[in-house]
């Protein structure tokens, strides 16, 4: 398995396109599509919010009646949720439009929608977006990365990643998109994230793949605690790399799982990196746990924990609000048992031990904490599971674009 | 029941002094005591942080074991939380020093420390500060407001409030004092709160009366979602107004009851109000839910939600992150039949109703939320249950303060 330049345009088949439909933004593209030349085989996880968005409605009825499509149209600015019976016709009629622009059925075209919620869609520039985007569709490199930044909302940089590996002889290709960067909490999804792969994959098989691996990437994020209503993350597989369908698990499989994984744990961190108003990617990682859920628990406590992630804004080793985020967790642990260290790059320090803070040079922790990418690793010392997840910081930025995120 | 002034010292037989003894703060008086003249029964619930301070273990040995005590001493400045078996050892060695002082038993004195976690208290000072103490005692409504001073931490201003009622024809007092501002998401208590009353009431049903109304009163509030190491609320029942001791439900305790329950919602609501750098309070009301447990945690969601708090100081109706936080509650309902309100002072405004928003003046929003006690209505129309909780907005100065908290 090897990482290759692109993003949703990188594996068979597939094209994509950008757009500025004049949404809500004036001043840059908002509108993206990606296409498959076949129908492909679609995978899908969906917030978990009371409150779904259309489009989210739309693509989960998709994914669940045929498991098949070959069109997404996602548009940014405006979310669609909390529409009411207009956000669900307006998913209708810009879904037509798509259809007849590419001669496909409307049960095809799966759709997103990022922004503002409460907002109804200016129907007529979506339906207009999504018959130019049908005109612009290319199957280069340069295409899937207008797209990855057609789909941005307050993101600082598009995110795309892609990979390629040999199935059973072929060479099979993965490549996704995705965007952030605030609402981000994920429950069984992300905001938006958008896999496409030429691998030849049953429905059963990747929706497989997908659910396990979302519990440990995308589920494992939080630039902010809230659950968006629009989180979507959907794979689609074309079969034309013509592998033999993998149908079943087995070595195959476990090939495609790991390309898939390594994905979705790229496009997971750059959320988490570029949350909004972040200066740097926090990694919790928990060793030692008693459970595997268990670990997840404790390793997202840390990184959900404002006053810890204030601190790591201020490059303060203020550790007792890590052991803080810890203990209440909900996680039953011995804390006389625990350890921990902040790490960066090749540098380590531990911290805490024996119930008890350890003599570390503060000096050497601020300077360790100012870096762009900080690690605190926490041994629980009660068993043999381990998990990671991901933050950021919590800045004076993140405050400022969400005073006034509507303005 | 009617409201008067004063704290901790309002009650019959109590006195109060402060200090300072320059455990960490240079500055300021930073130590307090609370003293009854006789024994005391005491009730108290404590942080669920696995992490529970040395103060807090120290604390809840006494409630359990004689349920009696009859001085109260704390320190600001330093948490004691995280400091291995030092921490508790400097916990007997304050409790001899004021003990001795005071001519009581070492286990007939309470401890509460708060602060930065992870350092070791400066137990010379400490001891010193105990015997100065008593040596200031004074039952004047000026002694306890100074001790309601002193245990500050980030706050912006001390939290008392004193209540008198009648029972069985006496005249009994009840009056507290309680410090937030940050690490506010209490589980079973908040940060520090100190009530004291002289009514006679029984250890077992002063206990019952207090567990039930925490859990509409303090831990109905949240100003960052991290539940403190430290969080202690302590009632102590002196029996010196000389009613008969309430050893059984009925109408002296739902009297006695309502009033602990009015000094525990000012004190919450207050430590909400004034949580780290916030500008306002912001109340969440749910009404309609399916039941009690639901409602909480509905209202509990809107507050905790950091993207409606930075909305809240932005002053920006942007509804959408409210229903939001009620979507992803964990709470299942109908979002069809949801209607959200915002109000404040005599203005109430209608904002989403049949899943949708309804057509409202942006203007007008705006500058209700300007109001330093905004309220948002959720009428879930699922039922018959209400529950309110108390929080703030999210604010530059919230990320300034705890970004450098130890500097």
């Amino acid at each position: 398995m090897k990482q290759i330049t692109g993003g949703v345009t990188a594996a068979k088949g597939y094209k994509a396109a950008a757009t500025a439909a004049g949404i809500k933004y004036q001043d840059r593209t908002d509108m993206a599509m990606v296409y498959s030349e076949v129908p492909a085989t679609v995978a899908g996880t969906f917030t978990t919010n009371v409150f779904k968005a259309a489009p989210v409605i739309w693509d989960r009825n998709i994914v669940k009646k045929t498991g098949k499509a070959q069109a997404v149209v996602v548009n940014s600015g405006i979310a669609n949720a909390c529409t009411g019976e207009e956000g669900d016709l307006y998913c209708q009629k810009t879904a037509d439009a798509a259809a007849e622009a590419l001669g496909i059925s409307a049960d095809a075209v799966l759709l997103g929608s990022t922004g503002v919620i409460g907002m109804q869609l200016p129907v007529d520039k979506m339906q207009a977006g999504a018959k130019k985007l049908a005109t612009l569709l290319d199957d280069s490199i340069e295409a899937g990365s207008a797209a990855a930044q057609a789909i941005m909302t307050t993101d600082t940089h598009k995110k795309e990643i892609a990979y390629e590996l040999t199935i059973g002889g072929k060479t099979v290709t993965i490549g996704g998109m995705a965007k952030g960067s605030g609402m981000i909490h994920p429950n069984m999804c992300t905001m938006l994230a958008y896999v496409t792969t030429d691998a030849a994959i049953s429905h059963e098989m990747l929706q497989k793949a997908l659910s396990q691996i979302v519990v440990d990437t995308f589920n494992m994020i939080s630039v902010d605690g809230d659950t968006s209503t629009n989180d979507t993350l959907l794979v689609l597989a074309n079969g034309m790399a013509g592998n033999t369908e993998i149908v079943a698990e087995g070595s195959d499989y476990d090939q495609f799982y790991e390309a898939l994984n390594a994905i979705c744990t790229f496009l997971a961190k750059e959320m988490a990196a570029d949350g909004e108003g972040a200066t740097k990617l926090v990694e919790s990682i928990v060793e030692g746990a008693d459970t595997k859920e268990n670990a997840r628990i404790l390793a997202k406590s840390v990184v959900c924990s404002s006053l810890t992630k204030a601190a790591m804004y201020g490059c303060d080793a203020n550790w007792g609000r890590e052991l803080c985020a810890l203990g209440y967790s909900g996680v039953q642990f011995d804390p006389m048992k625990v350890e921990m260290y902040f790490k960066s790059g090749d540098t380590t320090m531990l911290i805490f031990k024996d119930g008890a803070g350890v003599d570390y040079s503060e000096e050497e922790a601020a300077k360790l904490l100012a870096n762009d990418h900080v690690q605190i690793i926490s041994k629980m010392n009660m068993g043999t599971e381990s998990a990671t997840a991901w933050g950021c910081d919590l800045t004076y930025d993140y405050v400022k674009i969400n005073a006034d995120y509507r303005s």
